[in-house]
C-alpha cells in the first residue's frame, strides 16, 4: 500500500537538520510518553490505538445504521460542534463532488451539519430548507447540554416530530453520546435512539476515527472501513518502534518545533486543492486546541492556494518572516480535463494545449515551494497519492500521533482545552443559567 | 440613515488612548497623501471617490446586463481571481440564503465561481455541473492572460457554445476588462460580447463597486444600488474633513498600527454570523496585500464564532499574546427562531425557552469579548445595523479607506502586490511559457 509521505527538506535552511535531529531525544520521549501513559492528560490516549482496536463488527454496526438512515432520508442534519463537527465535515468534503447541492441526483443523502453556531438566521433557513424534505438527524454531544447543538437539537427534534411523527422520527434520530450519563443518554434511551458511545478517553478532536467521524461519513456514503485501515496503516508507520529519522509523526513534530524555537510563530497549512478546505480546518482545531496554552503555541492558519496566492499570497511572500507553510500536496487528480487548443490563441494559453490541468497547478505548487523558500518561508509537504478514504484515514491519524508528540516536545498538556470554558462562563451568567448566580451577579457589576 | 459603528474601547489597556491619538497626525498624513494624491501608489486611487461618482446610467447599465443574463440563464460562473472574486463572493454569501443551492426555487441564478483555482477536479465537476444547465459567463479580467481565469475561460467558452450555438453564447457572455487593450478585449470585441471596464487607477482588491464586483452582485438579485449609497455614507463619514476622533477610518487605522507597534502582529476578523465568512476572506486580501511587504504588517486571519470557539478559541483564550481581534457583530437578525420549551428539560435549557436564538448568541458575543480582553486579546468591535446591501457597503468602504490610511501609517506602498509575481515567474518557467527561455534554463538547474 502507498502511503503518505512527508518531506522536509525545505525547511531546512531557517533550522539545520541538526537541530531539528536535536529534538529527536525529546521526541522520542513524548512517543514513550504516549505510549506509556505517563505524560500529562494520559486519561486522554483513548484515540493512540483505536485504528487497530476498532472491530468488525463496530463498522457494522456504523454502516447498518448509516443504511437505515439512508433509506429514510434525503437530509441528514449531523448536529454537534468543535470535534463533533469538523473531523465529518473534513472527511466529507474532501470526498463529495465539489458542486454535490447542486446535482439533480445523488448517491446518499446530503448531509448538511447544524449546532455548529448559534445563527439565527442559519437555523432559521436550514428550518425552511427541510420543511419539505425527508430528512434525519444525527446528534453528537457527550453531555447532551453544550449550548449550540442543545438549542439546535430541540428546535430539529420538534419539527421532525412534527413532520413525520414520533415513531417514525425516532427511527431517523441517532444518539452519539455518553455510554451511561448525561442528558442525550437519558433522552435517547427514553425514546429509544439508536445510539453510539463517545468513549470517555478519546477527547473532541482525536475523535473522527469513533462514530462521531464515522457515522456522519458513511451516511454520506463514504467508505468507512478504507478510512480505518488507512489510519491503520499510520499507527503502524509511526509506531513506537519506527527510528525517528523514519518516523513521520516525530519528523513532523521536531520540524515544526524547531522552527517554531527559531522565531516561526505561524504554521500555515497549504492546499492546492479546494476539497482540503475544511481538512485544514479540522487541523486548526487539532493542533490550535492542543498546544496554544500557557501562552505559547504555533498560531495554525490556513489557505486554499492558487486562490489565495491572490490574497494571502503578497504577505507569505514579503510580509514578516514568522511563518512557515505546510503544504498538502494531493499526487493524482479523480478526473482529467485537457486545456483545449485555440486558434487565435488570443490568451496566449497555447502552449499549454493539450496539458491536463492538473500539470499546470503542480507547476503553480512547485513554482510557490521555490518563491516562498527563496522568500524565507520555511516548507513542509506531505504528499498524498490521490484523496481517497484510505490516504485520508493516514493523514488522520499521521496528524494525531505528531500532534500528541509535538504537545510533549512543547511541554504542555495537549490533551485539555481549560480556556474554552472562559467564554461560557460568561455566557451562562449574562444568560441567568441556574447555578450560575454569583457568576451573574458578578460579571453584570462589570458591564 | 443609521450607519456601522467603530467602538475601540476594548482596545485600549494594551495600548492606552494616548499611544492610539499618538498616531493622529500619522493617519492625517495618510488621510491627506490619499486626497492629494502624493503618497506611494497614487496611480491607484480611483476607489478613493467611486462611490459618489458612479453614476445612475452605470448603474443601469449593470442592472440591464444583469437583467439579460437573468433571463436566459439559471447559472452564472463568474470567471476570476483575487479581486475580481472575493469582492462579489463575499456580498453575494452575505446577502444569500445559506442553503440557497437545495432550495428547489430561486428568485435569480445561483453565481458560481470558477478561474479562482486551477483544481483539475473543481472544473471538471463544474463542467459536468453545467451539462444540462442553461448557463452564462461573466469573465473578469484585466489582462484576459492570467493564467487561472484565463484557462477556467477557454473550457468554458467552449462548453457554452457546444452546448447552445456560438450566436446565444455571444449574448450569455460578459467581459469585465481592460477599456482598450489586452487579449480578453480584443476577444470582446471580435465577438460582440457585452463589455464593462475595468479602470487603470482602481486595484484589484478595490474594485467591488466597480462592474468587477457590482456585474456579478446584481445577477445573484442584490440591490446594488443599496450598495453604492452605502458606501457613499462611509465616503462621507470617513471623508478628510472628518475629525480624527469621529473618522471611523482614521480611529480604525491608528488602533490597528499601535497595537501592531506593542507586539500584536496578528489581526482575527471575527464574526458571529457565517454568511460573513468570505467577507472576512476579501477583507484578508485588502488588508494582507495591501500591508504584508517589506518584511512588515499585520498577519490577517479570520474565525467564525461560535464555531471556531471550539477550534480556535483554546488558542485566542491562552496562547501566544501576539494577537487582537476585531469583530463584525451584526445587530438585527433577518429571521426570529425562538427556543421553545420541553418538558422534561433533560437538556436544561429551559432556563432559555421563549429567548430568541441571536440572544444566546449575543451573549456568547459579550462573554467571548470579556473572556478574550480578560486574557490579554485587546478587542475592536464594528457595529452593523443588519446584514443589507448598505451595511456591506459601508463597511466595504469603511475598510477601504482605513485600508490606505493604515498602510500610509506603516509606510509601504498599499496599493501594490509586487510579491505576487514570484510564484508566477517560477509557474511560467517551469511550463515552459514562451518569452521565459532564460528564467525555464535558470530554474530547471535548480531542481
Amino acid at each position: 500500500m502507498e502511503k503518505i509521505n512527508l518531506v522536509i527538506e525545505k525547511a531546512l535552511g531557517t533550522v539545520s537538520r541538526e537541530t531539528v535531529f536535536g529534538l529527536q531525544d525529546k521526541a522520542a520521549k513524548g512517543m514513550e510518553q504516549l505510549h506509556q501513559g505517563t505524560g500529562q492528560g494520559n486519561d486522554f490516549l483513548g484515540w493512540l490505538n483505536l485504528p487497530s482496536e476498532i472491530s468488525d463488527a463496530d463498522l457494522t454496526e456504523i454502516e447498518t445504521a448509516a443504511r437505515n438512515l439512508q433509506s429514510r432520508c434525503e437530509i441528514v442534519v449531523v448536529i454537534g460542534i468543535g470535534g463533533s463537527y469538523l473531523g465529518a465535515k473534513a472527511v466529507i468534503e474532501a470526498m463529495s463532488n465539489g458542486f454535490e447541492h447542486l446535482r439533480k441526483q445523488h448517491n446518499a443523502p446530503i448531509v448538511l451539519f447544524a449546532g455548529q453556531n448559534i445563527g439565527e438566521d442559519y437555523l432559521y433557513e436550514l428550518q425552511d430548507l427541510l420543511t419539505d424534505k425527508q430528512f434525519g438527524i444525527v446528534v453528537i454531544s457527550k453531555s447532551g447540554t453544550t449550548t449550540e447543538p442543545a438549542i439546535a437539537f430541540r428546535l430539529l427534534k420538534e419539527q421532525l416530530e412534527k413532520q413525520v411523527g414520533k415513531e417514525e422520527a425516532g427511527c431517523r434520530i441517532i444518539a452519539v453520546t455518553d455510554a451511561a450519563k448525561g442528558a442525550l443518554r437519558k433522552l435517547a434511551d427514553t425514546e429509544g435512539y439508536k445510539t453510539f458511545v463517545i468513549a470517555d478517553n478519546v477527547g473532541g478532536r482525536f475523535s473522527v476515527l469513533t462514530p462521531v467521524g464515522l457515522l456522519p461519513i458513511a451516511i454520506a456514503g463514504f467508505d468507512i472501513r478504507a478510512l480505518v485501515a488507512g489510519a491503520c496503516d499510520m499507527q503502524k508507520a509511526c509506531g513506537a518502534d519506527v527510528p525517528f529519522e523514519q518516523n513521520p509523526a516525530m519528523l513532523y513534530a521536531a520540524t515544526r518545533n524547531a522552527l517554531y524555537q527559531a522565531g516561526k510563530k505561524t504554521e500555515i497549512l497549504v492546499n492546492f486543492n479546494p476539497k482540503l478546505h475544511y481538512f485544514a480546518e479540522w487541523w486548526k482545531q487539532l493542533y490550535g486546541e492542543s498546544e496554544g496554552k500557557e501562552h505559547l503555541g504555533i498560531f495554525p492558519a490556513a489557505v486554499d492556494f492558487t486562490t489565495d496566492l491572490h490574497s494571502m499570497g503578497q504577505w507569505i511572500q514579503e510580509g514578516e518572516r514568522t511563518i512557515f507553510e505546510t503544504v498538502l500536496s494531493v499526487k493524482e487528480m479523480q478526473h482529467k480535463v485537457t486545456i483545449p487548443t485555440d486558434s487565435d490563441n488570443l490568451d496566449g494559453l497555447n502552449y499549454l494545449a493539450g496539458k491536463r490541468v492538473d500539470e499546470v497547478n503542480k507547476m503553480a505548487e512547485l513554482g510557490t515551494q521555490i518563491a516562498h523558500v527563496d522568500g524565507g518561508v520555511p516548507n513542509i509537504k506531505i504528499e498524498i497519492p490521490a484523496l481517497t478514504e484510505r490516504y485520508l484515514g493516514q493523514l488522520i491519524y499521521f496528524f494525531e500521533k505528531a500532534c500528541g508528540i509535538s504537545g510533549y516536545i512543547l511541554d504542555v498538556n495537549p490533551f485539555n482545552q481549560p480556556g474554552v470554558e472562559a467564554y461560557k462562563r460568561n455566557m451562562f451568567a449574562l444568560l441567568n443559567k441556574p447555578g450560575y448566580e454569583a457568576e451573574s451577579k458578578a460579571i453584570r457589576e462589570r458591564l
